[in-house]
């Protein structure tokens, strides 16, 4: 190949790239409503063959703590916040018409009786399908989570400057 | 023209090339200060010649509803779902500060007396500039509507993978 | 430097240059648990030499507002709109688990004993890096809010199309 024929194959490589074969959602949400989404989309960009990175923040932390974890925390403080939060992918509540959890149940029958699959399932996919699943260490921190109260299967976790660099060159969604 | 300066007119046709001359927006939230944002930016993008595609999903799909048809679902799951959340332009709530209705009443006059176009307006405007309305086919199964409890104007509904593929080479918000 | 040395040093620096070497969050929300990701995400990107922009809008706008300014408005709706929402970083409510202001008080406190700056802080040095803060106009105009009444260090208000037009080559989100 002669430089030219060179300069022209990397142009060429350069131009078919897609820009952005990557996904990355920032997962604030930690209700049925934003978890959905967020799993659905992370499961299909997956299948699409995008590499697929979630960085779980703030609320979102709470979906991916066991459900069989009862959270505790090291002062009275992150105890009741605790204790207001359940976390686990049983517990998750809508951000609207909640009415004492009938509406999350609803929303799960419609969800089953219509082939979509709940949320546990999506996080055993997503993780299965190598969507890369990334806790928020300072959200951690904060309300007193440790990793062993987190369900298996995540990456280290990690900041907001991991999150940032992670997140040029692919679509990016808070959610 | 020499493959030199073939190769020189298509570095720089690429180099010049605006990256995102594309908006995708994933509209999730379904009250007025959500639906307000969504359709102030769709308009203003298309406005500046982008193309602009807006992904209605979850409580985000009920704006789209005709204000003349009342919900009505294949079971009591579905109906009891709509009942508690009346689709159409002319019912839309603030995430806060609802009151009764009387917040969005307020914001709807405050809209007005500073020449805001109203969301009905703004939809219609949407549709009229070429932004292309898409509906999430899944929540559309999910929650029981039907394509002729839609307004006009809509594209086919679609999924995930739809939207996804739209997002690439776009500027995406999740709103 | 030969035509063909210079171009396959252009094509090297297109190709290495960081696609989205830029950050643009769009802070709808005016809460703690949105402000807080907001200038934690802005600050670390400004941390990371990133070009960062925030486009305060709606609700985002409210944490703008002087801590000593009590809100007025022209007419009786914008008042009661701002008795109803007062402004500036001290009265930062969470989208959830509110309890009559227990839960940002132990949030903050959480915070502060975590080592995690205070919205206030991080307003602070988000300016001092310079991030750049831009109110949206027409939500100052809704909401009957003047220049005067917001913090100092703000760019001059804008609306839809410049903040669309700074997405471009950007991180976007919508917070």
């Amino acid at each position: 190949m002669t430089d030219t024929q060179q300069l022209q194959a990397a142009l060429a490589a350069a131009q078919a790239k897609p820009k952005a074969n990557k996904l990355v959602i920032f997962t604030w949400g930690g209700d049925l409503d934003k978890v959905w989404p967020t799993l659905i989309l992370a499961t299909t960009a997956a299948a699409m063959g995008m590499e697929t990175i979630v960085f779980f923040t703030f609320w979102g932390l709470f979906p991916l703590v066991r459900n069989d974890v009862h959270l505790t925390g090291d002062n009275w403080m992150q105890k009741l916040l605790s204790l207001m939060h359940q976390g686990g992918t049983q517990h998750l509540k809508l951000s609207q018409m909640n009415f004492a959890r009938m509406g999350p149940a609803m929303m799960r029958k419609l969800g089953s009786e219509h082939n979509v699959a709940s949320p546990q399932e999506l996080l055993e996919l997503a993780r299965d399908m190598g969507v890369r699943l990334i806790p928020c260490q300072m959200t951690m921190d904060l309300l007193g989570l440790k990793r062993e109260d987190m369900i298996d299967g995540l990456e280290k976790p990690a900041g907001a400057a991991t999150a940032l660099a992670e997140a040029q060159d692919a679509i990016t969604l808070f959610i």
